[in-house]
């Protein structure tokens, strides 16, 4: 069996180190591992198989001879260097927005739309964190009675907007019982015990493009540009696991008991929804999981033919990292790499 | 103008306590208080306008004389002793859910439906604290145009469960970061740095009594029986402050400019919108006010008629003490009592 020379820029960050956790867990045949970073964050040591690897600086000779590189540093970087990577020979999976709707970008969550990635030039896109939970609990009811739209609210959690973010929440949170003042350095706003409406930047619509994301990329990844998908985004107290209220309206009846037969036997969904014995899914007991939980699935009471759900992942490890890695597992198991 | 004899039944509870605080602000025209609670929690003092009262236990004689009773003890305190109060001659401003859907008991929110109040028998109900935000959002809008479904996900504080789930989010926040084990007393599960789908009991159809009252009550209070409302309520590390994500369709098309402008003129509305400059409600920012705060207005991308928006208000105020003590100035108002 083959091994892979595998590259990650931006291997200091939150999803950069989850990377290298889901690569050892899932026993990724890695033959070289090179870790990049901006030169702020190089010369740190990140450990992977039980050694230490010193993180270099990226640069056009960082890629020379890599298979595949998970890049997760930022839109800007990924514009920057995914061409070099490219040039280089490397097949990209990206995990920032900079080229998810772009025509000849495939953007991929392996459960949902795995043939995509045949048709890559190079880049592969790794979708919103948001995103990627929702399709993995809606695709499989779709593909059996189509949804005409999805109103979906989320909660969620501060590790999606990295490592700094964790650290405001831990922080602000401390301040908060010992009187003291503390102003979140990468949330826009105050965290502990707060619920903030606003997650990346606001749009001339008056959505954030983290709900803009929402929509557009769930019409893409499930290959249904008629799906109608309104978002409200809300990041809460959490360190770890998106949680997210789904309500959608289908075109034929469908009922909880046969949404749940068939998220049951769904790809990465495991079903916990017993709500009689207080089972649902929570973030504190998703974090460091690598699927997609579901429960609450009930006859929704605004449609005639409509399911709510609570849906909730490990926003780093779905999300991010492990939707990432599996995506490079899916390269190696098509023969493209 | 004359004074009434005011009496509150739970006054040691989080919602007891703000009444008075409330009663005291909004310069009530109170004659004499009356401070009951059950045996366990009689004895203790609390203050009036800077006077101690010591909290007695409650018994029919504790109503003699009383004008007003306001109730929030539980509802099945309220089944025991709201009859024997209006037996006594008061008139029962009812916190609990016990009553909300007698056919024969107003169901007010004094925004929304103050003429309500006139044909009460004895009783009057304040509504569940969710619903009264939403509806003192949604009921000028619906007024101008049609609503016909509303999709509410509620972010909703731990106040809302007593004075015993604010403790519980303290202390087991406060265990996290010394590392210990804490289980909440008064909620369902584990409140720091999670989210709980799941307020009140399950019921049949498997939505909670929660979210069933904002189902019902809505209907009852905005006169409004064909509006469907489908609510996803969940518990967040938040102290004080329910925020909502309120997606609607109307019957004919209203645009986000409309709303804002309906909104700004709407009793008891506070509209803060304008996200290009980070302005929008916050649970934080909101808690001690009396009014509902209404943010991100847009329109809504899953209807053609569609508009969804960011709700906030102060649970135990507006959702509950500042209610009912407005419930009681309209029984003054008009002459009631």
């Amino acid at each position: 069996m083959k091994n892979y020379n595998i590259a990650i820029l931006g291997a200091t960050g939150a999803v950069g180190q989850t990377m290298l956790r889901v690569l050892e867990e899932r026993n990724f045949p890695v033959d070289e591992i090179r870790l990049l970073a901006s030169e702020r964050s190089a010369g740190k040591e990140l450990e992977f198989m039980g050694i230490k690897y010193k993180v270099q600086p990226v640069s056009p000779e960082a890629f020379e001879g890599i298979d595949i590189a998970l890049f997760s540093a930022g839109g800007s970087r990924s514009k920057e260097w995914a061409p070099v990577a490219v040039e280089k020979g490397a097949i990209v999976i990206d995990n920032s927005s900079a080229f998810r709707m772009d025509d000849d970008v495939p953007l991929v969550v392996p459960e949902v739309n795995p043939e995509d990635v045949k048709w890559h030039k190079g880049i592969i896109a790794n979708p919103n964190c948001s995103t990627i939970q929702m399709v993995v609990a809606l695709n499989p009811i779709h593909k059996s009675k189509k949804i005409k739209r999805v109103i979906v609210s989320t909660y969620q959690a501060v590790s999606g907007a990295g490592a700094t973010a964790i650290k405001d929440l831990e922080e602000e949170t401390k301040a908060f019982f010992e009187g003291k003042y503390y102003y979140p350095e990468a949330l826009p706003n105050h965290i502990a015990f707060n619920v903030i409406p606003h997650i990346d930047v606001f749009l001339d619509n008056d959505y954030t493009k983290e709900e803009m994301k929402m929509f557009n990329e769930t019409r893409k990844i499930m290959h249904a540009p008629e799906i109608k998908v309104s978002a409200t985004c809300a990041r809460v107290p959490v360190f770890y696991g998106h949680s997210e209220a789904v309500t959608i309206e289908t075109e034929e009846p469908i009922s909880p008991e046969e949404a749940r037969e068939i998220l049951k036997n769904a790809p990465g969904v495991i079903l916990e929804d017993d709500p009689q014995n207080n089972v649902y899914p929570m973030p504190i007991e998703v974090a460091g999981k690598d699927e997609v939980f579901v429960g609450r699935i009930r006859k929704d009471l605004a449609f005639d033919n409509g399911l709510s759900m609570w849906v909730v992942a490990d926003n780093l490890r779905k999300g991010a990292a492990t939707n990432a890695v599996q995506i490079a597992e899916l390269l190696v198991e098509y023969g493209l790499v």
